[in-house]
């Protein structure tokens, strides 16, 4: 495997991110504590998943890695770029679903490919919220921007548009939350790509945590629950409806537990269902339609 | 339009089975109503909406007909059989979601499309249990069987197979429940394939208003309310990844609302959750994952 190398380097970070993240999950949440299992892929490779379920400011959360390796699958092989009969993959997936509505659930992800003579590196981070707290939208884009501007300056702009692009729901007409940055296939000097990747996951703790703590002990009743419950149901749609990374890993015979540990504790669905003008879950609601400059 | 009056007929047929499967489940729940909302497509046709929200014994229920017509759109122009640049399509979709984790969810449709010189029904029925009585599964299919024999002779067990082979998790290598029929495109002709469709419609009811009727009223707690949520989000996996009504319908600018009325009303996913052996769960799961004939 010609990226051998660069392979063993982000596994060894991957690893070393989900440590800290799940350490600085555990210390915010302050009594949950995050269960692991790892799991052995039967093409080659594996992976640790650990989950943090009913914690006491976090409802569900994921924070897992993975590296495999082997055969390209038939399915894949048209459609992953590179060349050669073989490829490896490395992860971190993290999501993060609070208790309380007023705090938003989160995604990151970094990934590195490597086909042949190919190897490029994909991820992103972005914040889905059930009620709008304009600071939490700009601190979490400041401090992604701030990533950005260190390794791919003048990045951050194209990277943002392309979080809103992909996080949109067509037949909702709504973006999942106010978006972050997404980008893949970068090209160029792929160590400097790890360094902006391993940059953008110590980058993450800080844009998302703080954000976690103050709003995890604001006061919320069965108004504020229902409405997160709904959305939380938008974010289901996302995943299983256009989620590339959670189609793909369904269909090429990924850990399910893994890859679905995503989806929201609790979720409801309301036929039709809009909130009154003039209130705070309206007030969301026009933000994901119309994304804004948070940064 | 050369099918114009087998498509009237079956508008004519939809429209009164919808009034009767209300009229039906209305009767069952004995305190929720159908709300009712009437739709337009814009590029032509439009539809009736019927959903029940938070009955006694349902906890949410749609029972909708559509006709749309007009220009084949371009998504759809490769994959639609037939000829000509404009189609028409009616149908009739039931789910239904009950409070009491002991009834089963069900659900059942049928459809007619025309595109030039083709036109062709579709449709079919299954159930979807949380907790497994052989006795609803068996009558279910006994009564579609007797629709099936009285227009179909022997195709029951090919339509009850293709069922089995649709509703099919691959990702938890579980079936959505115990079955029932599907079928599509049975060629021949289509006014005989209208009144076989009629019979099914007509079937339904007998064939699902008992079992909901004769579990509604059992004891049930905060397990088996659990362990319907888990399964419900299996029905929501289903519909979003895989079911091609529901992909399809969203694709092509379907009304959403409508379309997703089929998803559970309060879902939950658990990391990795196995019911115990040896409990009324786990016999569940074995059944799912290997079909038996019933009727």
């Amino acid at each position: 495997m010609e990226h051998a190398r660069l392979v063993d380097a982000m596994e060894a970070l991957v690893r070393e991110l989900q440590d800290r993240i799940v350490a600085g999950l555990e210390a915010v949440d302050g009594a949950g504590r995050f269960a692991r299992d790892e799991w052995q892929r039967p093409g080659g490779g594996g992976g640790v998943t650990r989950v943090l379920a009913e914690g006491e400011r976090i409802e569900k959360a994921g924070v897992n890695v993975s590296r495999v390796h082997g055969a390209v699958p038939p399915r894949m092989a048209a459609r992953l770029p590179g060349d050669g009969d073989t490829f490896a993959a490395v992860g971190l997936s993290i999501v993060v679903h609070p208790r309380n509505p007023r705090a938003p659930t989160t995604h990151a992800n970094v990934r590195l490919l490597a086909r042949g003579s190919k190897a490029w590196f994909g991820g992103g981070a972005d914040l889905t919220p059930y009620y709008l707290f304009e600071e939490d939208a700009a601190h979490f884009h400041r401090e992604l921007r701030g990533a950005c501007e260190r390794h791919r300056p003048g990045d951050y702009p194209s990277f943002k548009r392309t979080c809103d692009a992909y996080f949109y729901l067509p037949h909702r007409g709504e973006h999942r939350g106010v978006g972050g940055i997404f980008f893949e296939d970068l090209g160029g000097d792929p160590w400097k790509e790890l360094a902006f990747v391993e940059d953008l996951g110590r980058t993450f703790p800080r844009a998302y945590l703080p954000v976690l703590e103050r709003r995890a002990g604001l006061p919320w009743g069965e108004r504020e629950r229902e409405w997160q419950e709904i959305r939380r149901g938008r974010y289901v749609e996302f995943n299983l409806l256009h989620d590339r990374g959670t189609v793909f890993g369904l269909e090429t015979g990924g850990r399910t537990e893994s890859i679905l540990m995503s989806l929201p504790p609790r979720v409801r669905w309301c036929y039709d269902h809009h909130p009154a003008p003039g209130t705070e879950e309206e007030r969301l609601l026009q933000v994901i339609r119309a994304p804004r400059d948070w940064a």
